[in-house]
């Protein structure tokens, strides 16, 4: 079958855009991607995340039924990521949770930008639970709301790049990891302006079931 | 309103005792107890708490739109605990947590004393999660499947009895949390062979209420 | 008998306030307060603390000799709480240890406004022995000396409130924790400027004892 | 140019049978395999791979000057790893690490199987400080010397898989890793007769590079 | 003036013995050692630790009035260590304290043999606290009063090394430390037949004080 | 023998500086110091270390051949530590790791002065590794080269007494500690201006060996 990434929100373009990422990344491998219709436009906080989570279990029962191969939860905050490993045997990867591995399998101290302050507690609680909080200096909030990284690329860009470069001053890292799946819009931009590597979540996801063995 | 206590399994007999358990402990407050009847009938281990997810965070929200008073996760696994907590703007307390955190605030090092080996891990992490893991001394299965518990009584009760009593033996505690909501039934008869405190965490969660200012 | 709430230092004013605030917390049960009279009379830093232990222990002692229902050692740093309670059957809380555990079974991420800076590093050992270092985010001091709360609430209040606002704005959290006994005098000025609840640590400690069963 | 395996120890019929093995995991590889011939013919325990690293990290640097894509520190212990990774722009991993993170992203809880106990303290630090400690049940020893693996297959197997039941059985776990990277030549004979996933130390770290972008 | 060497309980013969073995380790410092009249006879707990500690923070407060050099708390449990030493500028060493980061810096991981087990949980607590519970494998009790290692020193003795010598057979260390400040009248027999380094508290405290300049 | 200071890197100056230091601090110990010419002349970020390891390496087997008492790494970033004491049976002590272990049995919560922030990220996983993260505020750079304390002791003293103003001022602290190994030119000028204690790590880890018996 396929490896199913799952967008836990109900933002339709940000799944196309998803996808195109996880295929241009892993070209040898099948990825189809799935919209929680029933979930918010965006996931900003704890609270997005817990209305998220039933649709997402379900879409994630139903690729596990199906036989997918893989299943991607595709938002940064790893929504209800143990819950939905827990329903499926195959491997089910986070793209938060792929983004921080890699980072400290490179041996790379690293910070987070993502979007608003609210998502920050969340992020943070994650590395935490990984056991990774001793290879993270910081998770910061860019201020740009997650819709915006899409309506305004360039804009959205611009900011996100002002955060990254404070945090490549500030934070004695080798690393900024980028904290939300939207801004695969703004990566490349980001990267051509700092001098140390910047980690996209869903490329990172996508490779990570080139480890897995079909 | 109420403290709505949600049974996360479709066990309707354990709702049943968890309602009249938590008025004998509270009997200042009101309570009413729901039953998640979509869940599988007991949960034991990760795979039944993610599929009792989703059931489980409707009956959260629709409690939270009806201004319950607070809202009691009545399952020992405190199955989707920090979901639920985002849904609703009143206190949400599991009652895995609330054994936890009053035997921490007893200055009580505790052991607990769980059903089948599946869901150690889970309880396991719960704690860790919490930060009280250098409270916990182990966390040990009797082997006595949930719905033993009601459906064999004495059974049931002399295989925890026997694992608390090894418990209290060899683990350096002062107390032993019961760790299932359904071992209400077993939990006088346990206290009564025992020379250390015996925590339920059904009465715990329920006079927790008390603390909260409703 | 009753809750006995003991004041670690000799202010005998600060033990009436306490007193005062505890009985309308919590008017079910009763309470009285006992100031250690051969204390300093604040307790700022870990030198008073050690100072003031010695005659801490002895009323801790007569307390739990009288058969007191409970004990609330009155101080925000939980003066000598674990021995405290080593001495004593009955619960034994301490105003800190309650306000973080309410905070943190709330799911709230939080930061403490505490007096001097001196209290600083006493109050973040305790979180951090308390395992709860992950709900924190910052402790601060508004360098208000204890005292100064009593002698002037009103330019005490400006302080912390101030010191308090910009918690909730840089945190990253859900509520402030008032982190002094006396600062019960500036709670409600506090709470009705800021947007996030505060949490005023003896009203926490009072309202415990509804949780255990007297 | 190819992904070099560092096997640290002189023993070159073990490099010859990991780079047999990584070409098999990954066959759109290019490997080569090189064999420290300065260092002791095993690494059993903190000595061992304190005299390993000199010659070890003078390979890792040949192997960067000379444009490596890759470095595998073919030593369960992951000998000198960090030392290792700061010498070389490409990524290096180590067998053990690589198995840790494989096993932690599949939500699987884990004991690992070694060699000697002499091996169980280098082994429960490495764990320790990548973070993952809270995904490892136990590190148990085998008994069975590093060089015994080739000299006798049959007889070592047998006793790995005696001791790798045994963590199925008692440590609540859903995955054995296998603790030496000369435990391929009994992998599959373990895992064909045990229930839960066996990983292989090696595989894991050679199928690791398709998740790097060469 | 002089290290004074205070044993927070009331045997003086346990204080003789310490001074005596003090001397010994450190011939170029000078000691004296004064007994907690008002303590229990032998700490064995929390309960005791907290009644011996307002007559040992007295004493605690006359040695820095009088310009003592150094303060060594003569108690395994390193009784109210903190709390003394915040009230002293001098050096204040607790004995375990002392084993445990001398264990540490020579890079050994190390078991803790001690009396009772109502010991066990103070001493563990005490590690974790230190922030060095990654280097200690086990805290195990002999079962030994604390009384009996001087009334029949012989007997003592078999016990301490059976619990010592099934410690280096099962605990992956390198170094045992003798858990208890009466242990000294055993230290001798126990290293005489245990392969691996025996550490006794107390000489490790006294020798300390020629780290610092006095 | 004597203790046998080894200076990773290959600045002569710097080692005869620290040997000098050494005598001054332990009179009745026997000190030599030996330079590691194959190594960089400063080491700054974990690829100096790395490239530092092996000479070093060869120095403490031969060291250690040679029969030393005790061997000191002679960079605060604790070279090759763990597999340096793993070559030799007598102690091996980093003065970083001294200073550390001195200022927290001081019961001294610190923050640590260093040289380029390429140095921090060392030096916080080395605190971490030992355990000892929660007595630290934090390691801040001067910005000063190593190379620069020697060859302008004057300017560096200057800002490494700002950097070190800061901390007293700024992070809740007892004491700085000085790190780098080159600092001991300007300890006393920074001594002289500040009001909190300053911990030098050659001393630190010269006096050590008076506590060890040789």
């Amino acid at each position: 079958m396929a490896v199913v990434i799952i967008n836990p929100n109900s933002t339709a373009s940000m799944t196309e855009a998803m996808l195109a990422q996880a295929r241009e990344a892993a070209p040898g491998l099948a990825f189809e991607a799935w919209t929680s219709t029933e979930a918010p436009p965006a996931i900003q906080g704890a609270e997005d995340g817990a209305v998220a989570t039933p649709p997402l279990l379900e879409l994630v029962q139903r690729a596990a039924d199906q036989g997918a191969d893989g299943i991607m939860i595709g938002c940064f905050d790893d929504t209800a990521l143990s819950e939905a490993a827990a329903l499926a045997s195959c491997p089910v990867i986070g793209i938060g949770q792929a983004a921080y591995h890699y980072a400290v399998m490179r041996h790379w101290r690293f910070s987070v930008v993502t979007t608003l302050a609210v998502s920050v507690p969340v992020i943070e609680q994650n590395i935490a639970a990984y056991g990774l909080g001793a290879f993270a200096s910081r998770v910061r909030a860019s201020e740009i709301p997650v819709l915006d990284l899409e309506s305004d690329p360039a804009g959205s860009a611009k900011s996100v790049l002002e955060e990254a470069r404070t945090a490549a001053a500030e934070d004695d890292i080798h690393a900024v990891i980028l904290g939300c799946a939207g801004m695969l819009s703004v990566a490349q931009d980001v990267q051509a302006s700092l001098r140390i590597p910047v980690v996209d979540p869903v490329w990172c996801a996508a490779r990570w079931f080139n480890w897995h063995q079909a």
